[in-house]
């Protein structure tokens, strides 16, 4: 018998129908014999219309009141579930994020996890019922207020539940097959991965893979919780996230065919001996440029630049620095980052003008940026030789590029990011030999 | 310097418009030097959506995942109304009827309030903040569940914190003007009744009148709670409901124009010598009839079915023993019932007929009830002879009556209640003097 964690996003909840089929699945794994603990989040929209009443009724609402507001949409959605559940023969209780014992600091909006105490979840599992979590809220052990976890909240409360009642799997079911090597809207021969790592996955969604919060894949990594992303429309089975990618993967796999699960015996074997140099193609347009033109290139300029940058509250991603031109001593700076940040890194940077005595400032918000991530590339030495020469031979331009261990991030016009995703993905041999069907619709919070 | 707590129905904040217009009137009420708490309830229609969505999953929801279910709808409400409060420079802050400290026993659907702890609330007021509570939910003290309150459930959470914050007044906003003579829906000329007692209220309430909740003025009764029933939508006075409906009205309200509030002085003088005899004339369509025919009278027979009826947990109304016909020695009893409770009464008493021996049953849906109520009826005995001669000219037949210190009670045919509404009230010349504005469509719960 395995503990199970299992977490629906909003589209899987989104009406009364898509509860019922959730139910079912969730009656299933606890007849098969195992513990089901479930995390879900608000039902479909919920939460956008709650945020468009709270704009409708105040122009900057305060923190505490939104986090209220917001917890309301997991209430509905949880205690549907549970009589959803028990109307099929299946005991099943809800819990709010507190009565979870999701302790979180104060900081309204975007808590962080300060302690998981699940007495009452355990105190459920140990009578033989199943016991529903609300995602993305938690309690302050002070003040007793409400909490939200923000992005990806619901995928974390699901990973600490987990990881706070020694599970055995955290599985985060998705509109989506799994985590696929590029995006199958714009790589149709996409093929979903099979095993994965923390490292990668953090690259991938780290470089615009949306299918699982970053947080929640930091959170399973620190405690060591397999996490599985799988379909909530189909028994197959997803994606596992671990330390290891190659060993076995983990015994619980509740949606799983009896027999199937918990062993490798029905992976072809060439998938298991493959080299796995590359997980995938991640893509993001969601960064902008901006360039520092003209900055005079003596020591401690670039530092003082980021330093004031970086004081307003921006987070920089890359950084490129022109070889200064000799006959002029100046240099060009360009550093990319969230588009949303534009406005307060150019304000920062036009009050420092007077001081460097630079030329201009450029934003440029139509870039995008493409990454190659996978374990062991570093070992490989021409991998960066062949990106290079896949993108030259479609002939994108790159703009700036970036390393770490694992990954291979360029910059590229973001009208022809598509095309980069696409030549990159084939030249990695990455394509499905067959049009195998994929499913891909964006996932909830 | 006053402390009001005033409540708010679904009706006054149905969407962000009347949101607005809600905060708008709490800030003045602060402004004007009030302390202010308010109950709100759950905007407009959202709790039937939520009890539809539930028995589109479940055909028997559970009662505590019902409970957790409902008590979004405050939770919404009140973040929302917080935030525009805020929004208009005004402190507020929301709370859930747990963090209020509104405790109430484990009976879901019904709970019971069996303490109230407003630590949090008083906190928050001597910060000099507006506190909003969560109506119609509280919370239990052994298993931190979360409990509904039932009926008139946001009404009884306003009294039961103006009691337990000793506040001066509870003021029940709601889409009516106050507590009228009668429903002008059905009778035009109706006015709205000034001042009344608890008593009177009571029998009001428990004779039909929807505008307060009965458990709401018995709480009030009991803890001496002043309450004044009035319409959101103007700064007029409402209906106070107090011990002594001829005291003066008590000191705060805040809505009124300032100086106005809290004497008498701007109430023309008949109105407080006029004669109190009569409240008002209540009616109620909610009620049916069920005959045994054909009953042995012998000693106990009367007394065995009504013992059956209750023992099957129907609330009997009023009752009728026609007179034994000597020829026969058998006698058919009469009773009047919640309409509801008609399958339960019927069934209880089909199994006793072997027993009893009784001829037959008569089940009966067609009836209405017309109540007149007023303090001091008894010493006035003028007062039955001209009900029943008011209905006698209007044609209309008395199948059943019943009396209490100050009510009168009788039971016609449905068809003719209006009338018999109307001629009542004329009668006892209840009719306003010109065709006063009137606003009446339901409550809020």
């Amino acid at each position: 018998m395995a503990l199970v964690v299992q977490k629906y996003g909003g589209s899987s909840v989104s009406d009364a129908e898509s509860i019922k089929r959730v139910a079912k699945r969730i009656a299933e794994a606890k007849r098969a014999g195992n513990d089901v603990v479930v995390v879900v989040s608000a039902m479909g929209d919920t939460t956008d219309e709650l945020i468009d009443l709270a704009q409708q009724v105040s122009p900057l609402p305060p923190q505490r009141e939104m986090d209220i507001l917001l917890t309301a949409g997991e209430r509905i959605s949880m205690s549907l579930l549970a009589m959803a559940i028990t109307s099929l023969g299946v005991k099943a209780k809800s819990f709010t994020g507190q009565q979870a014992g999701l302790i979180t600091d104060a900081v309204h909006g975007k808590a962080r996890i300060v302690d998981v105490v699940p007495t009452r979840v355990r105190e459920t599992l140990d009578r033989g019922q199943v016991a529903i979590v609300a995602g993305f809220q938690g309690v302050t052990q002070s003040t007793n207020d409400v909490t939200t976890l923000g992005r990806g909240g619901s995928d974390t409360t699901a990973v600490a539940l987990a990881a706070g009642l020694d599970a055995d799997v955290c599985e985060i079911y998705t509109d989506v097959d799994g985590v696929f090597t590029a995006d199958p809207r714009i790589v149709p021969s996409a093929r979903k991965i099979d095993r994965i790592t923390y490292e990668e996955m953090l690259e991938m969604a780290a470089s615009g893979a949306k299918v699982l919060a970053l947080r929640c894949v930091e959170y399973g990594r620190r405690y060591g919780v397999p996490i599985h992303v799988r379909s909530s429309f189909s028994g197959k089975d997803g994606t596992f996230v671990s330390a290891d990618a190659y060993t076995a993967r983990p015994g619980a796999s509740a949606g799983s065919p009896a027999g199937t699960a918990g062993s490798t015996a029905d992976l072809p074997e060439e998938t298991v001996m493959e080299d796995p140099i590359i997980s995938g193609v991640a893509h993001d347009r969601s960064e902008a440029k901006i360039t520092v033109v003209g900055v005079p290139d003596v020591p401690g300029t670039a530092a003082r630049i980021f330093e004031v940058v970086a004081g307003s509250g921006v987070n920089i991603d890359m950084i490129v620095q022109n070889v200064s031109a000799a006959r002029t001593g100046l240099t060009d700076i360009s550093f990319s980052l969230p588009e949303g940040d534009g406005p307060a890194a150019m304000s920062a940077l036009s009050a420092l003008q007077a001081e460097i005595g630079f030329d201009s400032l450029q934003f440029d918000d139509q870039i995008g940026k493409l990454s190659l991530v996978g374990a062991g590339m570093k070992s490989h030495p021409g991998v960066s030789a062949k990106l290079f020469g896949a993108l030259r031979d479609a002939g994108i331009n790159i703009e700036m590029i970036s390393t770490s261990e694992i990954r291979i991030s360029v910059v590229t016009r973001e009208d022809s990011l598509d095309d980069a995703v696409r030549a990159v993905h084939t030249a990695f041999e990455l394509d499905a030999a067959d049009g195998e069907a994929v499913v891909y619709a964006g996932t909830g919070r």
